[in-house]
C-alpha cells in the first residue's frame, strides 16, 4: 500500500467485479437510486468505467464527484485487512444468494447490496441456511430483555443463527442469548464492520467477531448514520427465514424490518406484551396485521420458520383435571354430593337430576376413584377432593 | 300461592307455553339432549303433555322423574317475584332474538334456553342491540384487571353494554368499569337470579340488578354447579357482537365462551399479554389463531364491532419527528453536520456524498428551520436539536 490513497482515475485496479463493487459501495448509498440504476443497466465495471470517462451524464451522478475525490478501493482492502475483515461478492462460495431477493426492491428502495464485509470465523452462507432475526426497541423493558435473551438461547440451542442489528435493547440481548447458547449469531452493522456501534457495546461486538461474524455493507471506517440504519435492516431481512420483533415502539426501525421482511415473502413474527407498555406498542400493533405471526416463545418460531418434521413446537401442557376423564352422568353426580354434610342417594339424585339406581352407580364408581366417601349420615367429598 | 307446593299433574297450567318453559327448565338441565330432542319435536307445551302421560319413553327421560316428583312453576314464579324477576321466551318483546342462534347448536351443546329470568330495570333485547362481552380469569392479575376496568368504562362511555359473568377477577372488573362509565351491564349467571354467586360479589350484582340486569336460564334457587359455567358460557356468547377474553389461562372457561363466539360467527378479540404470565398465556394462544382478532383497548373493539362510520377507532398517535418533513437531500446533509465541532460546506459534502452546491442551499434552509447553526468556523447542529 502506498503512502498515499489513491485517486480514483489513478490506479484502481479495474481487473473484476470486486474492485468494481468496492469502489461504487465507497461512492454512493444503497437507496442511491440512479447509480443503481446504472450498476443494473451497465453492471460494476462499465458502471465504473463510465463514471470515470465522464460518460454518465445523469444529474444523480454528478454529486458522487465530492466522494469520487477521496476514494481508494486498495485504502479500504488494507483498513479491512488490518481487522481481518473481508468483502464478498455475489459469485463468492460464502454469498448468501437469498439477499439477491432485494434485487427485486421498489424503486427509490434500496436494493441487493453491492457486497459484504465480513468479520468472524463463521461461513456466512452456511449460518444463514437456519437463521432467525431477532429485533427490536433499544429502549427495551426488563420483559422484553428477558424474552429477547430467552429467543437467543432457544435459538442457539436448535441449531438456528441469531441475525441483529448489535444496538442497545433487544437486539444486544437477543445476541448475548445465542452467545450464552453457544450458538452463533451475526450483527449486521450500520458502519464498517471496523467499528464498535454502539461504543457501549464494544465488548459484545468483539466477541461477536471471534464466534459468529459481524457484518455490514459499508466499507470500513464508514460512521453509522441515521439514515444508514434503515437501510441496513433490509439486509437482516433478507439474510433469514423471518424476523421476530420482540419489542417495538409505534415508531420504531424494528417495524421496518418486519416490513422488509414481509415484502421479501419472509414470515414476520411479533411478541405479544402488555398493552399498557409503549414498548410493545408496535408489536401489539403488528399482531393486528393478518400475516403477522404470534409468537410466545422459541418454540412458536421454529415451528413457524423450521423445516416441518424437525423442528415443531412441543404441544402446551395443559394442566389436568382428573374430573375430565369421568362421564358425564358421574361428573353430574360429583357436582351434586355435598362438601361436608353428608346426604344420601335420594337427595343426590334430585340435585343432579338423575334416577336414583343411576346415582348409586356412579357413587360407587366414584368412590373407587377417590373422589367420594361413604359416611355414616351418606356420602360426601373425599377429603383430599 | 298455596302453603304447599304443587305437585306436577296436580295443577300444573298448561295454557301457554311460558308455563311449559318454565317446568321444562326446572326438569332438566340445558345439555340434557334427550329433552332438548323431544322439545324441538314436539314444543314445550306437548312435551310437557307427554312427560306427564308417561308416553315418552326415551331412556334418557326416565331420569326426569326425580326432579318431576319435586317441579313447581308456581313456586318458580313466586321466587322469582319476590326479587322483581321476570321470566321471558321467545316471542315476548323483551326477547333477544340473536340467543335463537343457539338453535342449531351441534348435537350434544347446550341449545337455545328455553326462557330468561331477568332481575333490573334494563331492556334485554334493548341493551343487547350494542352489546360486547368481555371475560376472562378469576385469579386475574392486575394488569387483567386495569385492562377489564378500563375496557367496561371506554365501552359504556361509548353506549355499549357490557356483558360478562360476574365472577372475580375480569369478569367483576369489567362489570365495575360499566358501572363506574355510567353505562349498563350484564351479568349472566349460572345459577338463579336470587343467588348472589360468588359470595363477594353479592354487593356488585345487586348494583347490577339496580341498574342494568342480572339474567340466568336456570330458575330461581338453583345452585351454581361446576358444569353450568360452561352451559351459560354459549349465552354470554349469544347475547353479544363479539366476545373479548382479557386474561385466561391455557385452559379457561373463558377459552369457551370465545369458542361458542366463533362458532356462532361472532367476532373472537383477545388482548394481548405478557408471555411470561400465565394469565396470558390463553389469550396469547388464542391470538395465534387465524380469526382471533388482536385489541389493545376499546377503540380496537368498537372499530371492530361498531357500525362503520360510527365507531371508527381513532389513528393512534405516532411521535412526531420533525425531520420527517425533510427532503432526502437535506435528511442527508443534516446527518452529516457535526454536533460540537463545526464543519465546512465542502467537508459536509464529502460526508453526505452530495455536490456543495447542492450542500450549500439545504444548510440555507435546515437553518431556517433552526436545525443548524451557522458559527464563524462553519455549521453545525444548532444547541435546540
Amino acid at each position: 500500500m502506498s503512502d498515499e490513497p489513491r485517486r480514483l482515475g489513478e490506479s484502481v485496479d479495474l481487473d473484476g467485479d470486486r474492485v468494481a463493487r468496492l469502489l461504487l459501495s465507497r461512492l454512493a448509498e444503497p437507496a442511491d437510486t440512479a447509480l443503481a440504476h446504472a450498476i443494473a443497466t451497465l453492471g460494476p465495471s462499465e458502471t465504473v468505467d463510465q463514471l470515470r470517462a465522464g460518460t454518465l451524464a445523469h444529474r444523480g451522478l454528478v454529486n458522487l464527484r465530492a466522494r469520487l475525490a477521496v476514494a481508494s478501493p486498495d485504502r479500504d482492502l488494507a483498513a479491512g485487512a488490518a481487522v481481518d475483515a473481508r468483502f464478498i461478492i455475489p459469485g463468492d462460495a460464502e454469498w448468501p444468494e437469498q439477499v439477491g431477493d432485494l434485487s427485486h426492491a421498489d424503486r427509490g428502495e434500496a436494493g441487493a447490496p453491492l457486497g459484504l464485509w465480513l468479520r468472524g470465523p463463521g461461513n456466512l452462507r452456511d449460518l444463514c441456511q437456519r437463521a432467525v432475526a431477532v429485533v427490536g426497541a433499544r429502549a427495551s423493558t426488563a420483559y422484553g430483555e428477558y424474552v429477547a435473551g430467552e429467543l437467543g438461547i432457544g435459538l442457539a440451542e436448535r441449531l438456528w443463527t441469531v441475525v441483529s442489528g448489535g444496538a442497545y435493547g433487544i437486539d444486544g440481548t437477543a445476541h448475548r442469548g445465542a452467545l450464552a447458547g453457544n450458538g452463533s449469531t451475526i450483527a449486521v452493522l450500520a458502519c464498517g464492520v471496523d467499528i464498535a456501534y454502539p461504543r457501549g457495546h464494544t465488548a459484545l461486538i468483539h466477541e461477536i467477531a471471534q464466534t459468529g461474524l459481524v457484518i455490514s455493507e459499508w466499507p470500513p471506517g464508514c460512521a453509522p448514520m441515521r439514515y444508514r440504519f434503515l437501510v441496513r435492516n433490509r439486509v437482516i431481512a433478507a439474510l433469514t427465514a423471518g424476523t421476530v420483533v420482540v419489542e417495538a415502539q409505534l415508531r420504531s426501525g424494528a417495524l421496518s424490518t418486519a416490513n422488509r421482511a414481509r415484502s421479501l415473502d419472509r414470515y414476520v413474527m411479533a411478541v405479544p406484551g402488555p398493552v399498557t407498555s409503549t414498548m410493545s406498542a408496535g408489536t401489539n400493533q403488528l399482531l393486528r396485521q393478518p400475516d403477522v405471526h404470534c409468537v410466545t416463545g422459541v418454540g412458536d418460531v421454529v415451528e413457524l420458520v423450521g423445516a416441518i418434521g424437525t423442528d415443531l413446537a412441543p404441544q402446551l401442557a395443559l394442566p389436568s383435571d382428573p374430573r375430565d376423564d369421568l362421564d358425564e352422568t358421574s361428573r353430574r353426580v360429583l357436582d351434586a354430593v355435598p362438601v361436608r354434610r353428608p346426604a344420601g342417594p335420594a337427595s343426590i339424585a334430585v340435585t343432579a337430576g338423575i334416577a336414583p339406581a343411576y346415582v348409586l352407580r356412579a357413587l360407587g364408581g366414584l368412590a373407587a376413584l377417590g373422589f367420594v366417601e361413604r359416611v355414616d349420615a351418606g356420602w360426601r367429598l373425599a377429603k383430599s377432593w
